[in-house]
């Protein structure tokens, strides 16, 4: 568990956004009271609500939501066994809905509320969606002791993939790259 | 890079899936002839493909399809852009698709192939679907060279996370385990 894991929340401790491609001029930034313990405290208590109501409805144990400007964008629960779909995560959902809701890919600007700790894919997912902030209740210790596998991928993360049982083979064609080349000369793209 | 990424692909080579909550029993193990180097290129040939397809769309660079039993299931483009969803990376859409076809959201026995090497969200929801084999064609280098954060975000993955610019802070309350303590009371829980 990394130092950052356990820190103590204080006031005004968010940073400026880490994204390198987001366009955030036209978001708001964190408000100050985003990175208020007591408002933490109060989301968090919400992800917590949000996946026991989902446990009672025959779903995974988890809830997140997506707050920006003080104010609640969208909420998730864990959506994998209802929907058929393994990355339908709490957080995925939040941040899924959240992007609908805001009409936009990034949610630079927003706080990811979670009731566990994200997992490697939640985790990106916050990543590539351009959150300033990620904080959460349980940690993947606690989902371990839930039979779930957080912990085991946060293990494959930190080893060298030759050692996964998981094969992951590079099988370079000659035009690998012709995705990029036609990106790179296409006038109008959309970056992200 | 790991020798993992750069080992030859013989036939045959795929082993067990790596799974550990998937119940296996009932789906057709990795076809000898999914490990082929030649069927290799010819899935990859068409992820390649649907890449370049997406660009000329207006979408990413990355195009990705499941296969089971020698047979494509399902296959994704990049929808990040066009469907505002800073998840629908390639490789996702392709197994989110394949779970709806085979009704179930685990993939075990299935290859995904994928016109790029899946950054850390689409590796995650391969290991999350149960994919016995991920086979890519691009790596997370072209992929910077194109303006794309995979290595940047895998380099994240790497390091203790009180270096990150992204917070990820935990903040325990005294009922941060009640999710998983509901969970392991249920007794029809369905678990993944």
């Amino acid at each position: 568990m990394s130092a950052a894991d356990t820190a103590p929340v204080t006031e005004g401790a968010a940073p400026a956004a880490p994204t390198a491609t987001a366009t955030p001029t036209d978001v708001a930034p964190a408000a100050a009271s985003d990175a208020d313990a007591a408002t933490d405290a109060r989301w968090l208590a919400r992800t917590v609500e949000l996946a026991v109501e989902n446990v009672a409805a025959g779903g995974g144990p988890f809830g997140a939501l997506i707050v920006r400007g003080g104010e609640l964008v969208a909420e998730g629960q864990n959506r994998v066994t209802a929907n058929l779909d393994p990355t339908a995560h709490a957080e995925v959902v939040a941040i899924r809905a959240a992007c609908q809701v805001v009409g936009d890919f990034s949610l630079a600007g927003a706080t990811l509320y979670t009731s566990c700790e994200p997992c490697p894919l939640c985790l990106s997912a916050a990543l590539w969606a351009r959150v300033d902030r990620v904080v959460y209740a349980a940690d993947r210790h606690d989902a371990a002791r839930g039979g779930f596998d957080d912990l085991e991928f946060y293990e494959l993360f930190g080893r060298d993939r030759s050692t996964w049982e998981l094969p992951v083979v590079a099988a370079r064609p000659d035009d690998a790259t012709a995705p990029f080349d036609a990106w790179l000369a296409h006038d109008h793209r959309t970056d992200y």
